[in-house]
């Protein structure tokens, strides 16, 4: 059997470069869309889905579904919930479906959910348990990394550096493109210190102006919750 | 006077992220577009015409220019020079004008030449004096990496990364995005063994491959000449 490769995609604005066909997704968007769904699942949500954009999801809300919007990190009003991992821990969410947009996060869902094998959410949170369900299957992988507006983010790329590093011994990335090499060696270069690596990211400053220096640290936290979100018929579930 | 900005466009997929109107934007192909162009006016070439297709090119050499043409790191058949810097040092072209076309590095051009402000020609060749260069103007300054059809290479974030750093105290890149913090932080982790750091690119295993080890040693050296091509009316000249 050839073995398997992993690819990193560093914006959903180069998704058009790669071949999805029979291939597995990995979406991450770290500060903060796929760290909120990694808690909410872990906290009992039964499922999320994920929109394009605000009036999807003002839509669904109008369906009676809980809705949260976040544009530039921010709540949209009029919605439930914010973009903060601390709001998908909320017990009232036990067994609910919720229905969420985010600026970068369900828009790089929404770019591969027709063209890729399946679709992955991943984040520090879940890193060793979705690199363990990735192993057992035959597909390659692409992570695809949220960024901001189009541009590459450090904390993604450093996440999907942490999951290529975690995969190495049954997966090729060296012979394939270079993004994977880049990520890998930046997540080398941090990992003893990822938050002080990340103080000068410019998604890190932005969310450090909007005071939620806690949700940074936590969403920081590796391998936290054992959780492996899927879609299915474009709604997020657990896998089994 | 606003401190100026430095931004690193991994490649040219994502440059309409870019507000380039009064930008200089330095375009770099290390292995081996801009490579061979510094090397060329280092020695006395007057002019070259980059094109972004084989079939302009074809049209240029008709017209009775000096051509070179490369494809998928080869020269294409019909044509009088590769893509070897080691070509661009022949005296038979001594003041004379060539007209060029490479997968990657002239593409770049293409597509910001339109836009921009200007247009300059950037490899480790010319590294500081290029800084200097820039240095002495009050314009923004984005560095486009040529990359691989579409996606990222090592080598020209690397060179993207170096000549960040060398404009340190004079721009600001940590307000801006990531991709320079990200080129700047690679380049720190490379920059005492290029050579060393760039073996598992793809590119050059892709150039080893071709068995042209002596260019790849040639490319990555710094500051071999003081030069600085600029496009004028769509043709490479000298700076003065």
């Amino acid at each position: 059997m050839p073995q398997k490769i992993v690819q990193v995609c560093l914006t959903p604005d180069l998704t058009h470069l790669y071949d999805l066909k029979d291939c597995t997704v990995v979406v991450t968007d770290i500060f903060r869309a796929t760290s909120c769904m990694v808690t909410g699942f872990a906290h009992n949500l039964a499922k999320i889905i994920p929109v394009a954009t605000v009036e999807e999801c003002k839509n669904s809300q109008d369906l009676g579904y809980i809705a949260a919007a976040e544009r530039d990190a921010q709540k949209v009003p009029g919605f439930d919930l914010d973009n903060s991992p601390f709001s998908f821990m909320d017990t009232s969410l036990n067994g609910k479906s919720i229905a969420m947009t985010t600026t970068n996060g369900t828009f790089s869902i929404a770019k591969v959910k027709d063209q890729a094998k399946s679709v992955l959410i991943g984040a520090f949170l879940n890193l060793d348990t979705l690199a363990r369900y990735l192993s057992k299957n035959s597909e390659n992988v692409m992570i695809l990394c949220a960024g901001w507006k189009g541009t590459p983010s450090l904390e993604d790329s450093l996440f999907a550096g942490a999951l290529t590093d975690t995969l190495i011994k049954e997966y090729d990335f060296k012979n394939v493109d270079d993004s994977s090499l880049m990520t890998q060696r930046l997540y080398l270069q941090a990992q003893g210190d990822l938050k002080g690596y990340l103080m000068e990211a410019s998604h890190l400053k932005r969310l450090k102006g909007l005071g939620i220096q806690k949700d940074i640290d936590f969403c920081l936290e590796r391998e936290k919750y054992a959780v492996v979100p899927i879609l299915e018929e474009n709604t997020l579930i657990l896998t089994k």
